[in-house]
């Protein structure tokens, strides 16, 4: 009686699979659990559990996973799900700790930019953004009840069209960082609700500029199961300074990105590997304006949904 | 500047890689994660995490998967956690439907079992164990309050050492197994506390014996991912009628297992693919037994901690 695939042994290994350990075990067994789907599953979702089978199949043959690694592992991940709430997403951090939420990042919008002249790269959302941040006109000042002498900035800059280089009117700018102590409003009771975030909105000019602070590094929430990983793995929880942005317009594809300083520490280990050389942006030391010890000059690109579809 | 991996381009592609789609994406990307593990991890560590990474990383590469179907999947898996209690592990019953437990399962029993003459074959726990269920003398009978005319079974067998075919003194043997409703006794408020669960201690001989019932084929719980996992397979959620044991006995490596019986449904399409050749069983009618419709001989082999070690 043919049971579903279990019963086969290990002489009947698979050729020319030069993996070691692979060949001890049953080698129907993984193809016999692809089999069970059906025939009324999406062709998508038949792909893509397929190769999820077959990966984590083959990481658990080639590891020799046994029951109580799989345990503590599973362990981890149901923690993950239990502390996650509208406030904090700890699934998410498991995967960006291990790289998951930046290599999707690129593949989405690899997938829709070969092209050498591209628009502005983006980078993961992250779990800090919160909807209807306060709107702002241009020039005003996101930050409130902090002193923060020494890191007051002035960003500015343009958006424009990537491919044909006009500004865009009616780009609204989405922007959150963290305050000098390393947090976010939401993570530290003693800041005003929804400090360090706003949204612009430009006119004909496609031009933006308001006042911010320089940000610091941070360290990732360490206290659940991406911190155990981390500790697990010899690995500081520390993200280099960055701001946050989400840019969308009219007709444009929105992007999620941000820009890293230049000088900050951990830039070239962030904990969550999402720095890119073209999201790099220096801040630049000025005395010409009492409202700010920084400027930060940085432009946005974005590509109609026209242009994203075609690329 | 170099920045953890992210800013190479796919010109650099890994030759002599097949696989289609990957070498459209920074091929310098996953090393970059990896190499980030510090050195005092443990070398257990560093190996399973490694791996896991270069497995998650090709998975989501091959597939393409986009930041939407990212987030669509480690929904299900926040979802998993947040229903997982003392009473049901849904991350348990996701692997469960995926064939990860039943993998493990092969991988840890099969680490120590190369040999022809092996112990009784392995099954996964599952998530209905409970400790402590009702201890009873030998030919005593594990149902209560069910009316079960037509079922009844007396199951009775020996367990002897693996290497030197003696009976063993001393095993306990922990059983459960559902009510021909489907439901153990947990998951149904009409059963008795502990009913379809026993356990029995062996005597010199090395034998057992006790009155049971047949069991039915039943579902999975399938209200949570695990059920929606499924129903984007278009799978079915059962499993073939089975009866759990945990054999355990002072000196003896204990064994996780179930029976099967060769006649029920979905025998060859095991929701959870725990079924294994071995493991199947004749439920034989008889008469002479007033209280019994049923007789089902098995025998168990155990193997020393030391025969075990040496496997």
């Amino acid at each position: 009686m043919a049971t579903n695939g279990l019963n086969g042994t290990a002489q009947g290994a698979v050729n020319g699979d030069s993996k070691p350990a692979t060949h001890r075990f049953n080698p129907h067994f993984t193809q016999a659990v692809i089999n069970a789907t059906g025939p009324k599953a999406s062709p998508r979702v038949r792909q893509v559990t397929s190769s999820l089978i077959q990966h984590l199949h083959d990481f658990a043959r080639e590891n020799e996973i046994t029951v109580d690694e799989w345990m503590a592992g599973l362990e981890l991940i149901n923690e993950a799900g239990r502390m996650s709430t509208d406030r904090r997403n700890e699934g998410q951090l498991v995967c960006d700790v291990l790289g998951f939420e930046s290599l999707v990042d690129e593949i989405t919008y690899k997938l829709a930019s070969d092209a050498t002249d591209e628009p502005t790269s983006t980078a993961i959302l992250g779990p800090f953004w919160r909807v209807d941040a306060p709107k702002f006109q241009m020039g005003e000042c996101i930050v409130s009840g902090i002193e923060s002498k020494g890191d007051r900035t002035w960003m500015h800059g343009k958006v424009t069209d990537f491919r044909t280089g006009e500004p865009i009117e009616g780009v609204c700018l989405d922007v959150w960082h963290t305050a000098p102590n390393g947090l976010y409003e939401q993570q530290d009771p003693d800041q005003p609700d929804m400090n360090l975030r706003g949204r612009f909105t430009t006119g004909k000019d496609g031009k933006y500029n308001f006042y911010c602070l320089r940000p610091v590094p941070y360290p990732i929430p360490f206290d659940g199961p991406a911190g155990k990983i981390l500790q697990a793995l010899d690995r500081h929880p520390f993200r280099p300074a960055h701001i946050h942005f989400i840019i969308s317009a009219p007709g444009y594809k929105p992007i999620v990105t941000q820009i890293f300083d230049r000088n900050s520490k951990y830039i070239e280990d962030d904990a969550v590997f999402a720095v890119k050389d073209s999201l790099l942006v220096d801040f630049i030391p000025i005395t010409s304006d009492p409202k700010a010890d920084f400027e930060l000059p940085y432009d946005f690109r974005l590509a109609t949904f026209e242009d994203a579809a075609k690329r």
